[in-house]
């Protein structure tokens, strides 16, 4: 078990509830070992949480007569300079007690940065030097949970992190520790206070830790007569143990050892409980594997391909990385990339994400559910003026809400048949009764594009596996579709490849043809001509942004790429950070007129329950503000008007090279290649990438594949650095599958 | 101005800061009066806050020769039997300094309840009784709010509420304050702790107030040489000021006058602070008025019809009702009833909508966005496990994500047609090339229906206003549609009207039709007889239950009134109490096992972005919990199978006898009554419902028509008592509307 232990803003130290837990453990039969952890020390040496730890449990052991022996060692790892002229030593081992055959126990006790004033940790540093990044911090601690556990069954090791100050008090490089501990979300002991104002503190504190995803097993708090105990549990619904110790004598010659007699079976109860708590999470999570094929239907999944083991296991994310159940691998969490960007949605970085739940649990406590039609507030108006001063700057007036991309395209297609209608009355006369019937709407498409699922969307696309009769017996195919010329790099050159027949049309603009088998880049070119020609005959134009839009190709909206505007364009997946579902149609204000009449009946009759829900409309304007603020978006150009070059000009061309490698496309936060295939195995239903994906889970990276296309995707804020190891690696595991195949082949 | 004082844990008075800004509001040239009101105070008399800022203010008056004079009061509204005792009076006022012809300010103090030992507000009513209801708390709060207030400028006019305690401190019930005050949302002022551990505990109380959906304005704290302001401001993005005053002397014999002087500029800055927030504030609402119908594009709404002014700006919402703001009226906040469930959404209480906000911000930040596909994570495999075993108990046993119910639609009818192929493969053989030419799906489905807004789904409704060549060009209304046998009171009786024709079929049960001008409930043993035939012959069935499921209709699957069970059905609406969009097709396995191959193109082919996104699948297992949990739904029945006459049976018996009354409908949380019509009003189109929904909102209830049909719909735990005031007021404007109409007809 590893657990973390925070604390309200109490007068009861953490630290005697982390040396009552370490007794406790180290007195039962089983547990071998437990590890103490104070990764940041102020006031030290003469505060030494850590040495304190280590002292009280020798102390107890020999004062309980125990079997067992223990080996205790305390161990100061980094000292600031003002610190370190008042210590004698670093290392310091007990060994007490025992009766002969009856064993051993380890207590490891470790400081891992230590400052001398007694004051908050980052004040510490700007005093007296000696600052640790998060990312170092992370690594000491990481490194100590592991150390000396090989081999050992994990219900018989123990760690215990104990944090400084409160829960959100700063860490030595200001970050708020409850920030700086959440990629390992290590569940927590919440020290709560027994005082009168306790009960505010500790509810506080514990919706603190929850709002960073933190899961709390127990509070424990000090008597004083008050009962706080039973507020705390009424709030919390019994869903948690809130245990009670005896108040702690204020002597400050006290050495509690009286005190931790009387708290002996509090400290049993809890040790009980955080052991209970492990073994529920592992099997939680293993039952996740266990029951997921049976009751789950997953969307694209031919379930058939998916047995249980191969079922991934996500306990959370953090910024762009998950954290990956592993059973076979002695229960552990990893952390895995998440390179395909979690079908193409995933935007915030780390601070990003908590900054929306908070957002989130604003808006939900503020908005609820409130009705939309006729009625405005704040979050939508606000949504919709970003959108209209963004993405659609320059031509759009009016927004749209629906819940996704596809349902955005059959909002999109009702505006646009009607603007048609509109603009071409003198040859559509629909008050003749058979008007109706006479006229046949097509649109005019990209052939290879898509745009949603339902079936309005769907009779957008040309014919594909997603619109055979055995997926969509009623589906029609109601367009012109066109092949377009496509842009790729091959060898460390970029082509263009022309399609066999060249015809003319007028919607359904994508700049990357994705979902069927690849992602390919269409001739921006090509594009503005079949805009201007469609919008030069009255046929209004709609640009499908729904994976384009929001920084996904480098660039806010991927018309400024081609230099032209559209009539409609939907919006959806970044939209929101991928936080929560919600689209958005905009319209000139040309397409909302031809829906004014005084009839009713004449209104676009389209909306869903959730049409411009607070939360979505609140993450969308933090997304879409927080995207393009200088301040927090490092990829952002000095202008602003678009994202630095992401992927590395070199890698990317060593990979085009590549034997294996038929051609690649890189743009904006996009990344992909095209597998050489022997002929069959290629287009959407082709497995020949799954290999290599698996591959690359294995190095910390999560893919999935578009048949025999691998795609990697980054979001806004991925740093460069870490999209070349992913280059890197990804390289590698086609170079080894190159190799193999050749060789199987010899 | 009205604010309300809060605090985190630390020993800086809020009353200090209350009477630096009582002081600094009255010195200023305009405002007239200032009210302070302390609704909940113990350790009275010895302390009284009141009584404290009543002092302060006047000796700074007499101190600074202020040029107006002061008259001051102090009010002990209710006292415990034990504080009682000790007290001599109940008001007290003094009338201090002023130089003539310089005029009056006014300041009124008050304690509302008050109670003797210094502990908190739920342990002292236990000890010395005195307990007070949170609405009459509340009722006695809004008093006070506007006394005296009539006439004056609203900048003028300052309120100021101070809490007792820290922000999640009980009151008298033990209601955490921060729920108790939540109806109101007045903006926040909070007072932090400049001390050592204060950054932490003023950061958690923060996130307290927010989690409740409350806006501070300004934080203050007490200098204590840490630079707690700096970490704060860090924190909060500079988005809110943070305030530091001078040490506060410790000595008790201190009058403190001189460290109200020193404190001078920082109250004065505080209050200008609060002076221009509570400004923007009125501004922000009035301007989201003008400018919604400018860049919104409403669903379902002709916007010719919605001037400006007729626009409802809602500034929040807390259980059932919005909190909407009435420019007209004095700028004030009106609480109405959303008596449409906002587009029948809505589910949660008060209490819930909190707890959904937490488990929000929970859910977002320990997952964000995951991916879902041949993955697992503990949300959506709980809500799957809690829908296999609620609605979709003793037939289905896979669960399908989607966004909403069209959506959730258009996967139920891929899944039927599928369904349908494979267990009619004698007559169909899809195998021959040309077979997918020769068969034309179609579904049985009930004429008056609604399925949702995207094409496929539109499909399998009968033709209406939403399907003509206007709306949507593309429908052609692939199905067979019944007129099915509708039920209804008229009259105080229940009569059964039968279809010109009945025929036969097996498709989209709904137990009421909606949305095509009505709200009608349909024989439920017609609908049996029609599932079971379908059945017999091999015909899929789909429920399509995104408006009737999770208790809409007393009962938590419509199916239970059915007595049959579908081969799948639609969720969404309810399904997340309304918090977030959601929808869920479930499935029997025998449905399932028709997309098994050894082909991933047999695969169902359909998933959205979003599918099972966890913070959907969290908001759905909580409120699918909560609904059927009798500790929390006071309507449930005994044995917890359907909730409880919601709609007073006599008074419903009444409306359906008013000669205004055509028919009416009545079951679990939906009330309809559609209006007598003088022929050519009817319908979807017909606008005669509005003036009486008018008037309802002048009566605090927010409702919708449906052409000429009114509705009223709660929530599952709505109480029968508010639900009778509902009733009563729509009888009294029905009866108002019939007069004026019959005596206008004479």
């Amino acid at each position: 078990p590893i657990y973390t232990i925070w604390a309200a803003n109490t007068n009861l130290g953490k630290t005697l509830i982390s040396a009552g837990i370490a007794s406790s453990v180290l007195e039962s039969q089983n547990p071998s070992q437990f590890h103490y952890i104070k990764p940041v020390q102020t006031g030290f040496p003469s505060d030494s949480d850590s040495l304190f730890v280590f002292n009280r449990v020798c102390d107890l052991f020999l004062r309980r007569r125990a079997e067992f022996s223990l080996v205790a060692s305390n161990h100061v790892v980094k000292v600031s300079d003002a610190a370190a002229k008042e210590v004698n030593g670093d290392y310091e081992e007990r060994k007490v007690g025992g009766v002969m055959g009856f064993g051993e126990k380890r207590l490891i006790c470790r400081t891992l940065c230590a400052w001398n004033e007694a004051v908050s940790p980052h004040l510490a540093v700007e005093r007296e030097g000696g600052g640790v990044e998060d990312e170092e911090l992370l690594e000491m601690v990481e490194k100590c949970l592991w150390m000396g556990v090989e081999g050992e069954e994990k219900s018989e090791c123990w760690s215990l992190i104990e944090t400084a100050g409160g829960v959100a008090s700063p860490g030595p490089s200001g970050t708020l520790q409850c920030d700086l501990y959440r990629p390992f979300r290590i569940p927590a002991v919440l020290v709560g206070d027994g005082r009168l104002g306790g009960i505010s503190g500790t509810i506080s504190a514990y919706e603190t830790l929850k709002l960073r995803g933190y899961d709390v097993v127990a509070v424990v708090l000090e008597n004083h007569g008050l009962a706080n105990d039973g507020s705390l549990l009424s709030y919390l619904q019994n869903s948690l143990p809130v245990l009670v110790l005896p108040p702690v004598p204020q002597d400050l010659s006290d050495d509690l050892m009286e005190w931790f007699d009387e708290s002996h079976d509090v400290f049993a109860s809890l040790k009980q409980i955080m052991l209970s708590a492990f073994s529920e999470r592992v099997k939680r999570l293993h039952d996740l594997q266990k029951k997921a094929g049976d009751i789950l239907w997953w969307p694209f999944t031919q379930h058939q391909f998916v047995p249980k083991e191969k079922v991934t296991v996500i306990d959370s994310r953090c910024g762009e990385n998950f954290a990956v159940h592993k059973a076979d691998n002695g229960d552990v969490m990893t952390q895995q990339f998440d390179a395909c960007a979690s079908w193409w949605t995933q935007g915030p970085s780390a601070s990003l994400q908590i900054e929306l739940a908070r957002d989130m649990g604003y808006a939900a406590a503020r908005y609820g559910h409130v009705m939309f039609p006729e009625n405005v507030y704040e979050p939508a108006l606000e949504c919709a003026e970003l959108l209209l001063e963004g993405v659609g700057k320059g031509w759009a007036s009016r927004t749209f809400f629906s819940d996704n991309g596809s349902t955005a395209t059959e909002v999109a297609l009702k505006m646009a048949f009607r603007k048609f209608l509109h603009d071409n009355e003198a040859i559509v006369d629909i008050s003749d009764q058979n008007a109706e019937k006479s006229i046949e709407f097509r649109v005019l498409a990209l052939k290879g594009s898509y745009h949603g699922d339902t079936l309005g969307a769907m009779e957008a696309q040309a014919p594909s596996s997603f619109t055979g009769f055995l997926q969509q017996p009623w589906y029609i195919g109601r367009g012109l579709f066109v092949d377009p010329p496509t842009l790729y790099m091959q060898c460390g050159k970029w082509n263009i490849q022309l399609p066999d027949e060249l015809s003319e049309g007028h919607q359904q603009e994508d700049l990357i043809i994705h979902g069927a088998g690849g992602m390919y880049m269409i001739d921006p070119l090509f594009q503005r001509i079949l805009v201007r020609e469609c919008q030069r005959r009255k046929i209004p134009v709609i640009f499908d942004e729904v994976f384009t839009g929001f920084w996904r190709l480098g660039v806010e909206s991927a018309a400024e790429l081609l230099h032209c505007t559209p009539d409609i364009a939907c919006y959806a997946k970044l939209l929101t950070g991928g936080i929560i579902p919600l689209a958005v149609t905009l319209a000139t204000e040309a397409v909302f007129d031809t829906f004014m009449s005084d009839s009713k009946l004449k209104a676009l009759l389209h909306g869903h329950s959730y049409s411009a829900h607070a939360m979505g409309c609140t993450a969308a304007a933090k997304s879409i503000k927080n995207y393009k603020d200088e301040k927090k978006n490092p990829n952002l150009t000095p202008d602003g008007r678009a994202l630095k070059e992401i992927w590395d000009a070199e890698l990317v061309n060593k990979i085009s090279m590549h034997p294996q490698i038929k051609r690649l496309m890189v743009l904006g936060t996009v990344f992909a290649v095209e597998l050489q295939t022997n002929g069959s195995n290629a287009g959407y239903a082709s497995t020949i990438a799954t290999s290599i994906l698996q591959k690359l889970r294995e190095d910390g990276i999560y893919a999935r594949p578009l048949g025999n296309v691998i795609y990697l995707m980054c979001g806004p804020y991925s740093s460069p650095t870490t999209c070349s190891q992913l280059l890197v690696k990804l390289y590698h595991r086609i170079d080894e599958f190159h190799k193999s195949n050749s060789s199987s082949g010899l």
